[in-house]
């Protein structure tokens, strides 16, 4: 089944909005096991409008419409649709009545252009989630004598996911005729290159081409490492979940040394996690990276049970005097090793992350830019037995001074995750 | 002249990438006044490449082509575009040259698969700007007895923008008939929001709307406020800029109050910038910043010259015990006070920010999500009548703990910035 993408606006064309819905959607058909050939995006122009969507319809099966649902003048998607169907638009009072109750229920009145929602090209039926004032629209039409089907969503990405996942991928994949289960789990890889991991890989990716369920696919996400996809088919939600973790198994034994996490987890929700299941604290102190690793932490919710907090040693001479580094030169690893057992003591943590480096523009003590020298250090042991344990490393990093600090970030946190048994 | 956009690459269609090169060249056209009416997304495919070209030859008098021209089997549109140009590929011997000389110049042998980039339909030129070893195309032809032209570019953006700004933006320009110059300058303004500032500009927009030179637009950047764009035309550079000074002027009184800085300035640009003229040195506390406001200051190259550090007080015994915070309540304006003063008087440094409160996702100490208390503290008057000056704030922001969290950081720096009198 070939599914197309039509988003609808002028700010997209004129590169104020990047689009990011249709990849998103075009990601979501991919996992369904459906098709998209073409993605267009196109202004708020009626004729050019109805170009596009005609245009899907004679090559592909469905048709997402993305945008243009709003209440204002420039919102046509609905008038181009009731065209495109050869019908004419119906007010619906239900629909009114429920765009008026999310007015009321915020407290406040419903402006008058907002009624423009309630009317749909006859014989279209709304989507059942509305997140927003705006309806989502299933518009069933036959085109050269073929069954096809538009999808119009709103271009407010939270709004149109909802629509996506709740009603038009299930609905999809009724139509293509697939009873089955789709699921997908990413395992979540990081230090080691796309083509190491398809080396590594090879033998079986070459084994799922033959037997065809489930697959793989690579997904490259920057600095954040590679997501290896499996994607499986079943009959039902148990037998898609063996036939994943079957194949989890089989990619354990080749991938697991790069493999951090799963689906959702990230590199700080991975260790968050660790140090919670230890019983642990955790407190930064850190130069290059000024915040980042820090603020990169506190992104996780709930972090507050095992983070104090942390020190930004930018200028030398907070090293020196609160960290209580030595004298001397700061991008070394003695200083780092310094940095973090100093935050451990000022904070009074357990575990302490030091970062400390060139990022640029500027080399500085004789080093080059991209030089980055990193600590970790914790309590190891029992009772009596247990002594402070910091290990450090120094690494030279490509890239400006954002990709630096980025990169530091995540090689000290994975640094971490390994020294707690991750 | 229209111009249509069609990008190529099946990794693209299924989401693993966002096309961020078409909006980007969408920006560019609109900024030089060229049309964009539609834009196309393409898997690696030679049929849908080519049916995709044709329709754009159809309908648009230049087609800027994205992707695949690297050395793989995967790399169809050299190919593509000699079948639509209805000509064979030639080997070119300068290109070779070239691309062999790059990899030289890496101490690295060429793989034998990169000579396919120096095969060139007949009849096309290479772009001369050629920042990796693949060679831009201007390719020109006649489709249905017209003239046209097809630009082919990189998927890699800065190869690609290189190739845009260099040649394609001034050929098409030239093409299309221009003579004269077009440039842009940007009022970047923060706090009032676009339907607020629309209408401020109201009379002015329509008075441009009948003058016809220069224009304006406004581009919306989320927490980093709102673009507005001025965009002229002249015969020359001097005359160009003549424009864009007397529309700045024009529009200072009207927007001039939440106008924080221009072109490429952002928050913590501008804030450093005004630290740096006056002197100042500047240290941070932050807590449900976590980290965040510390590391966009040090996104600022050069910041090392007034910027001392931080102090990341997640915990509350570390406001306390770190940072002299008296016990008791810590999201209060008291507390906000006391941890900026604290941390000027901890680092020595006469500037100090700092924020505290709720970033969810539960609330704390009875209040709600969202709530932000901030502190900036300073030195103001010179010598012997030198004091400290504490200005404390408190707002209910909006949002998840992200948008929490980018939100405190920004209205802090603005206050920062108005009390350093930018």
């Amino acid at each position: 089944m070939k599914v197309e993408i039509v988003a609808i606006g002028t700010e997209l064309l004129l590169g104020q909005i990047v689009d990011t819905n249709s990849s998103w959607i075009g990601g979501e058909l991919a996992a369904a096991g459906l098709d998209s050939h073409f993605q267009t995006k196109v202004g708020d122009n009626p004729n050019r409008m109805r170009e596009s969507l005609e245009l899907a319809l004679s090559r592909s099966d469905a048709v997402i419409c993305c945008g243009g649902l709003g209440p204002t003048q420039d919102d046509l998607t609905r008038q181009v649709l009731a065209d495109v169907m050869g019908v004419e638009l119906e007010y619906r009072d239900d629909l009114a009545e429920k765009i008026e109750a999310m007015f009321t229920s915020r407290g406040r009145t419903m402006p008058r252009n907002n009624m423009s929602q309630a009317m749909v090209p006859v014989g279209a039926s709304p989507i059942p989630q509305q997140p927003g004032t705006a309806p989502g629209l299933i518009c069933p039409l036959t085109y050269n004598g073929e069954e096809r089907v538009i999808y119009a969503v709103p271009g407010v990405p939270y709004e149109m996911k909802e629509m996506v996942l709740g009603t038009i991928v299930p609905d999809l994949r009724k139509r293509s005729g697939e009873t089955g289960v789709i699921a997908s789990r990413v395992m979540r890889t990081w230090g080691h290159s796309e083509s190491g991991l398809a080396e590594v890989l090879a033998d079986r990716i070459d084994e799922l081409d033959q037997i065809g369920n489930p697959t793989l696919a690579f997904l490259a996400s920057g600095v954040e490492g590679l997501k290896v996809r499996i994607t499986a088919k079943a009959a039902d939600d148990t037998a898609v979940q063996e036939i994943l973790d079957a194949e989890q198994r089989i990619l354990q034994p080749l991938i697991g040394r790069w493999t951090f996490g799963y689906d959702d987890d990230n590199m700080e929700t991975v260790v968050v996690r660790a140090l919670k299941a230890q019983g642990r604290t955790l407190a930064v102190a850190e130069s290059l990276t000024g915040g980042y690793l820090s603020g990169r932490i506190c992104q996780v919710a709930g972090v507050s049970e095992i983070y104090r907090g942390g020190i930004v040693a930018y200028d030398p001479r907070v090293k020196h005097d609160v960290l209580g580094v030595p004298e001397g030169p700061v991008v070394t690893e003695e200083a780092a090793a310094a940095m973090a057992e100093g935050v451990c003591r000022l904070l009074g943590t357990d575990v302490g992350l030091a970062t400390t480096g060139v990022a640029g523009p500027d080399e500085a003590e004789g080093k080059p830019v991209g030089t980055v020298c990193m600590a970790v250090s914790l309590m190891m042991g029992e009772g009596d037995d247990a002594e402070r344990y910091t290990r450090t490393a120094t690494v030279r990093l490509p890239g400006d001074r954002e990709r630096i600090r980025q990169f530091s970030t995540i090689t000290i946190l994975d640094m971490l995750r390994k020294m707690l048994g991750g």
